[in-house]
């Protein structure tokens, strides 16, 4: 046994987030990181609400939008900079489950219109066309107050401060593809990290859900039913190919952790 | 030649809606009967405006929501019910080209939980395991303001009353697949209509991009380039048989109308 076996954080089943996993800043800093959509809320003449439709880029974690003065929207920012960003994910079978973050904060003018361009056409390059237009203009909403909801029963506000110092999850463009790969070619592999790491009697087959930097994350099938499970890599991986060999290592622990007990 | 050859709205390329097509009431009830989330604006403490994602169904035109008082935005309502729901379409490769409506109006908790439950279910059955926990209540949102925009250039503030007068599309669910079996195993036909009926010069072949009870839309290639076509139907279609049935008539129609033409 190598002193990784000796880490409780890497066989516990969880169904929160007792083993290490992104802190709520860092999953909001990579769910807009991923978003280029949102529904923007600004105030009406009448002090309604009101949600429109932008497409946005980031500079830090503060949302970049291109939008005409023309359009109701601009009109309600120059009158009252308050505003919010709602970015959701999508995918999910029942919608109440995808991650969304609402970013909130005052949204004017951007104070530098060149690194707000460069930021906006680097997300969206065909605005390019009529970004030069004489009624469009950058605005740049600096988050203040940020609420997180990440699906049922995962919430929390973060700090500004802390959204604005995280980073967004490096494996989170290549997840789905991981997740894919994983399920479809190495069921066996996820069998058997569920036998070796978690405590899910039984296991006969698992299905991995979800892969960040700190770890993964997968559905067992176990004779009394499905349970999550949260497995920790042993070290933060950066890459698709780090990721790749982590999971290999485990493979491997994982078969001599199931031969030791059995010696 | 028919009389239909003489009505000059069968006739005529658009890039706008010159020949008969839904009227933004009718646009803007179609697209919030195919929604089931949507972006709610509320009021936080500070004034703010709070864009939180939700799930929602319809009683007529009024969103009705499931929602727990212990959440942020049902806080907010109970304070003060000003609101408005943001849905929007999804699937065009630009995101600003998506329709999306503003329901604007106050939101609060349904006079007759009774309706308002029946409607919700209907839409999210799975719900219903949550529907009787006492910090769950419906919300009504009566919209008595609207703001449609249905990609660029097409906007407009629809009234409440128009709205609610409007039915949805009956054909949009079966939209989609009426326009994949056009454009994969009717090119001919769709070229067909562009020759007969379209003033685009020299049109090589057509992609139907968009069909509704009053006709149906076409991007035509011609030596000058792509461009838009709307072709209305003789009389309103109500189901994808009588649509299956006026393209048909069009195919025989157009053909007549070239050989007429050439005699």
């Amino acid at each position: 046994m190598t002193d990784q076996h000796a880490n409780p954080t890497r066989e516990t089943p969880i169904t929160g987030d007792e083993v290490r996993a992104p802190s709520h800043a860092e999953r909001t800093r990579t769910l807009v990181a991923r978003g280029t959509t949102g529904a923007l809320s600004t105030l009406d003449p009448q002090g309604y609400p009101h949600g429109s439709y932008v497409t946005f880029a980031l500079i830090d974690a503060n949302p970049v939008l291109l939008i005409s003065k023309l359009a109701t929207h601009t009109q309600h920012l120059l009158r009252d900079p308050r505003a919010s960003l709602l970015v959701h994910e999508s995918g999910a079978a029942d919608p109440l489950a995808n991650g969304r973050v609402t970013l909130i904060g005052p949204c004017e003018k951007a104070p530098d219109g060149g690194a707000a361009r460069e930021a906006f056409l680097a997300v969206h390059p065909g605005a390019a066309y009529y970004a030069g237009f004489a009624d469009f203009a950058f605005y740049l909403l600096k988050v203040t107050s940020v609420r997180y909801i990440g699906g049922y029963g995962r919430m929390s506000w973060v700090e500004a401060s802390d959204l604005h110092a995280a980073s967004p999850d490096p494996l989170a463009a290549h997840a789905g593809g991981i997740i894919e790969h994983m399920n479809d070619d190495h069921a066996e592999a996820l069998a058997g990290y569920a036998r070796a790491f978690t405590r899910a009697d039984g296991a006969e087959s698992a299905v991995m859900t979800g892969i960040d930097r700190y770890g993964f994350e997968m559905t067992v099938k176990t004779p009394a039913g499905a349970r999550p499970a949260r497995i920790a890599f042993a070290n933060e991986v950066t890459t698709p190919n780090e990721a790749r060999a982590a999971l290999v290592a485990l493979v491997k622990e994982g078969r001599e952790k199931i031969t030791g007990a059995r010696a």
